[in-house]
């Protein structure tokens, strides 16, 4: 092996078996997890992974925000810290996955230089991020968000889960509100490496993702207030009936994400309805519309269109609309140093790859906003995540984990 | 007072206090009840009626599937009893009057027939039905069912609420199995007195309603199989969006239901969106389609053209559908002779009437199988039900109650 390390391998065993050992902590009930942010289960996934991180040499910082900074101290004492990581928590219904696999693709890389006697420049931080998912508490990748100043630190605590329980009390009851103030932390790069969450590189066959830019997203929690009137007795012509109105907002979304191809897209996931009951017509939907594109003007355009159309859509069939945002961020570029050290470096490791956008919000996305960031994908399985059966391969882990390797090496600096 | 009673009427102030001493039993969240089947509301509320039937000298049984009946003798030791009430369960969300007071006005009969100390030839039997409403364990009106002997009783009793909660179990938790076996009861004929849940008395000003005929039902319950990919990541053209077939299925269900005019109503109150988070497209929703009509031949129609239009509306989005019919009974025509008692007695009493349709399912819709049957309505505010603002006026309650005594009186016969 040369000085640079440039055979240098992570032990792709130990990757897998981290991520196998992690599963454990908050198991689904179809082979994925519910680990989500700020349970006990979220807990105890911190203790695993900081247990680590102490055992591969480095010191655990934590935030006021809950942020997790485990540092691996570099060779020049002036140096800024190449951060590397993602997230521990999970979907109700998510994977093993999704970030977890960046966060100990991390811990990994560190384990894997400590292997072989490596020493950096710059310090390398693994970071976990609180609260990336945002579906106990939105919205999604509120820490990093307070991070990078785009969210108010107070705002957020104040968040409720659907039991009115609010992250900042759920934050201390687990034990894990650091000293540390939010945000002050200087980075020289951040590198966030994650499963691909879409179907394009395993369809395109390729075995790595240079992401370029992230899709900006807003999200438009919708209220349709009908009449909860008897579904039997009530005649056709005097009904308002909230679920026509919800119909119509989901044929709309569609529409008008068709409306802007490539790369838009539009759904309606989020769907509650009251009173939900057989012989009760809803009186009342509240369901979030998704909207993203990786192009401000698209975004703006999308969101518009679908706030001008849908009142008048739900007053047709005698439906009162009402909605506000509670999610958004502007679509990121990456920084386009860092996307060059990510593609050159899985052409020289001989991978396949591409470029590609990631449409799905991250952590990165928010630290782009303060630091040179990038991202690395790898594929999953039939393009499957926030499912139980999210899935990868043991070898697709190992090539980004590789690159990501590589690609810090590179920007960190090797001194011995 | 003539020795018929033809000047008598009930106590309306005694009538609603037994209302409103009702419903503080399982309060709603905004004014109405939550007094759902086989809780322990619901057992509070029997042991309530149980007294009061008492102390206006009444013996109350209870059959194995928890109805109650209480019985006030009669002079004919061989006339068969006339049976007057109702239900004292809610929905979740539900109003203070509903079945309430066809239970309650038929034991304030009882209690006015005492005061004058009337007697009657038959037996006059005051009747709660268990489980009307059907919301906790499907299907609604299941006692009357199995009473009328359209319904398996262990197949009633193995029904599970949304906790895997069963019937059976929770009827004997309660207290309230009792040891008669149902159905044996033969009646001279049955009254169910209920408030309309529907607007079409007040709009047309009239006191009482007349019900000629039940609509018949049917309760499709549908499962939606999409594919729960990742709202931003997922490109449109690959998605299978459980939502967008569920709105084709709204939209259809309401088009069928117009093409029947008039009468005919559809409409899906039930739905169940998973995994219901911001950032999966739906991949699972199931939803329980109501359709109703007077007409058999109809309501058969609206059934076959749903099922056979819906697998390929939902096919063409990507997603698959099963459905199974979780409900339904055929529209019941009342009692010719007993529709005739109540018109005539409304018309002698001097309240304004007409003959409507019941739209909503009742347990009187079952016993008519097995006995004369007729029901009587009293209109409610702006047609609401199933529903906590559900409102009537104390002097609709008591033209009702009237009625019902005097119709009740002419069939039970008076003999002192």
């Amino acid at each position: 092996m040369s000085a640079s390390g440039e055979n240098l391998q992570i032990d792709s065993g130990r990757l897998w078996d981290s991520l196998m050992e992690m599963a454990k902590i908050g198991p689904g009930v179809a082979g994925g997890n519910n680990r989500q942010a700020l349970t006990d289960e979220d807990g105890e996934g911190r203790h695993l992974f900081r247990r680590w991180c102490e055992e591969a040499g480095m010191t655990v910082a934590v935030d006021s925000m809950g942020n997790m900074f485990a540092r691996r101290e570099g060779a020049d004492p002036d140096a800024l810290p190449v951060h590397v990581g993602s997230h521990l928590d999970t979907q109700p219904t998510g994977g093993k996955y999704d970030g977890v696999l960046g966060v100990l693709s991390g811990l990994e890389l560190v384990r894997s230089l400590n292997d072989m006697g490596i020493k950096t420049k710059h310090p390398i931080v693994v970071t976990n991020w609180t609260n990336e998912e945002g579906t106990r508490f939105a919205p999604a990748m509120v820490a990093s968000g307070v991070f990078a100043g785009a969210i108010d630190e107070e705002w957020a605590k104040s968040r409720q889960d659907a039991h009115g329980l609010r992250f900042g009390d759920e934050l201390k009851r687990i034990g894990w509100e650091g000293d540390e103030p939010v945000g002050r932390r200087k980075m020289h790069a951040m590198f966030e490496y994650h499963i691909e969450q879409g179907p394009i590189l395993e369809a395109e066959n390729r075995q790595i993702g240079v992401v370029t830019h992230g899709q900006g997203l807003r999200w438009i929690e919708c209220t349709l207030v009908g009449k909860g009137q008897h579904t039997g007795s009530t005649p056709m012509y005097m009904r308002r009936n909230a679920g026509r109105a919800m119909a119509r907002l989901i044929d709309l979304v569609h529409e008008i994400a068709m409306r802007h191809q490539p790369n838009a897209v539009g759904a309606i996931g989020h769907i509650d309805v009251h009173p939900n009951s057989r012989n009760i017509i809803p009186e009342k939907i509240v369901l979030t519309v998704d909207i993203r594109s990786h192009l401000l003007p698209v975004l703006e355009d999308m969101r518009e269109e679908f706030l001008a159309r849908a009142p008048g859509l739900c007053a047709e069939v005698g439906v009162r609309f009402a909605a506000g945002i509670v999610g958004q961020f502007d679509p990121p570029a990456f920084d386009e140093g860092l996307v060059k050290v990510v593609r050159d470096t899985a052409a020289r490791l001989g991978y396949s790859h591409m470029d590609i956008i990631s449409g799905a919000g991250h952590d990165a996305c928010w630290v782009n906003r303060v630091a040179p960031t990038v991202m690395i994908m790898c594929p999953c399985v039939d393009g499957l995540s926030h499912n139980e059966a999210e899935d990868i391969s043991p070898e697709w882990a190992a090539a980004g984990a590789n690159v990501l390797l590589h690609s810090v090496l590179e920007v960190a600096g090797v001194v011995a």
